[in-house]
């Protein structure tokens, strides 16, 4: 099965286009026995135990690498026994690491994440260009690489909104992905940018190419759901990924007295309930 | 002493500007015992003690991620013992990570390189622009940030070159450097371009800031020597780095009979020569 399948195939399984950011913020973990790893393992593994249990899934899970490598190699043996549950369990996994190399750099960072974590798909930086990607794509035919397109953070437009005669460089960058072309590139475009989203989503759809998008910036950093949705609904909804991290992670926060796993699936479902009201 | 003296004083130190990649290959090192991780690293320390004893040395050294992280912990753990041993003998450590991720993922990675690592200076890339790189010159201020901005690579122009009203976006990304600005920012531009290393060599010179400059791509990816002096000479060329890696780590290959760390210094004394030929 290639990605743009599995993505499809775990929408319809799970009911759900949300994808599960895993990123471990230590001070918000209320776990205190173990090592940082041990901890984190535990903390999300207490969230599989609740999801599988009470039956609210997400569609796919994206640990960023950041959270884990800060704690050497005990947080990286953390990232991969979370991978390895998370998908024995059923869920793709993205990793969160926007490698950006070339040549044999970047076969070696295709290697470190699907064959040494295992991880469904990657997300990548587009600014060395196409020989910073294409490894990825010949080595691991079957797997997604997620460019880094129109990002949700407050400086994005640094250098992706830098006008080219009229075109901002990230409209660029989503038709060097058209470009790029293999079965399984995607894009990431933050739900916090919703305008430029409907434009991305336009050149990928006027394509004829399936082209899945990973959309972070709900919830904390303030993108709408029905924003992104509107635009979602005039194509295959199904090939698409909406992010929440702390949202989810850490919703015990919101919810004196709920144990956080309980507090997590429930932001969980209600992040499937809106998207689902949108469609 | 903050990175710009650092690099003014390892150069006047050791008389050299060659920062030495360290870029593992397993099939081309030629130990055949112990695990990965522990071949690479007798590999370098081999290199380092020879370095030593003939007393021809490199001004930095410079550990690309991806070759250790693709053998997993076992790699990641060499690369930690190696940039231990490099540092210890007086050597900088250049990280190669070329990081790109924003606000709390940003501060995570800048305590992967600094801490965790202990490395002096870290490459990361611009496309998310400031969020990406402010945390790291925030939270560890003396050390050095190399931002990708013209790199070596043949396809490096599919985002670095797109034209914006005249000028290619890869100055604009000089010149944000600029804005930036904080000491020890600096920039990655590849040998192989060397009309627009000169380019960029002219905006930071005519701002007044030291912006030391990383250059790979000479060796084996065809960069010259002599016209990257020609650009440094113009200004205080003791603030950049030279880089050569599989040209200095596989000299053996090259020096029929010689064992591989003595072909290793000697490649490293002839570039560390041509580069003294050219001031």
């Amino acid at each position: 099965m290639n990605y743009i399948e599995l993505l499809k195939t775990t929408t319809d399984r799970y009911n759900s286009i949300v994808c599960l950011g895993l990123d471990p913020v230590l001070e918000d973990i209320p776990l205190d026995k173990g090592t940082p790893g041990e901890r984190i393992a535990a903390f999300y593994e207490g969230i599989l135990d609740r999801i599988v249990k009470e039956k609210v899934y997400p569609a796919s899970v994206k640990p960023n690498y950041a959270f884990y490598a800060q704690y050497g190699f005990n947080g990286l043996q953390a990232l991969h026994r979370i991978i390895g549950l998370y998908r024995a369990a059923g869920f793709p996994v993205i990793l969160d690491v926007k490698r950006g190399d070339i040549g044999k750099t970047a076969e070696a960072y295709s290697r470190e994440a699907f064959e040494f974590f295992g991880a469904d798909a990657v997300t990548l930086s587009p600014y060395m260009g196409y020989d910073s990607i294409s490894p990825f794509m010949k080595n691991f035919p079957d797997r997604g690489y997620y460019i880094l397109n129109k990002t949700s953070n407050k400086s994005s437009g640094d250098i992706q909104d830098i006008d080219t005669r009229g075109e901002p460089v990230f409209l660029h960058v989503s038709r060097k992905i058209l470009d790029w072309y293999h079965p399984g590139i995607g894009a990431v475009v933050g739900a916090t940018y919703p305008e430029q989203l409907e434009k991305i989503s336009a050149i990928f759809g006027a394509s004829g190419k399936e082209v899945p998008l990973l959309i972070p910036g709900v919830g904390s950093q303030g993108g709408s759901v029905a924003e992104v949705m509107k635009v979602l609904a005039s194509g295959d909804w199904r090939l698409h990924r909406i992010n929440s991290s702390s949202a989810i992670n850490y919703a015990y926060k919101k919810n004196p007295g709920m144990d956080y796993a309980s507090a997590a699936v429930k932001a969980l479902k209600e992040l499937n309930d809106e998207i689902g009201a949108c469609l």
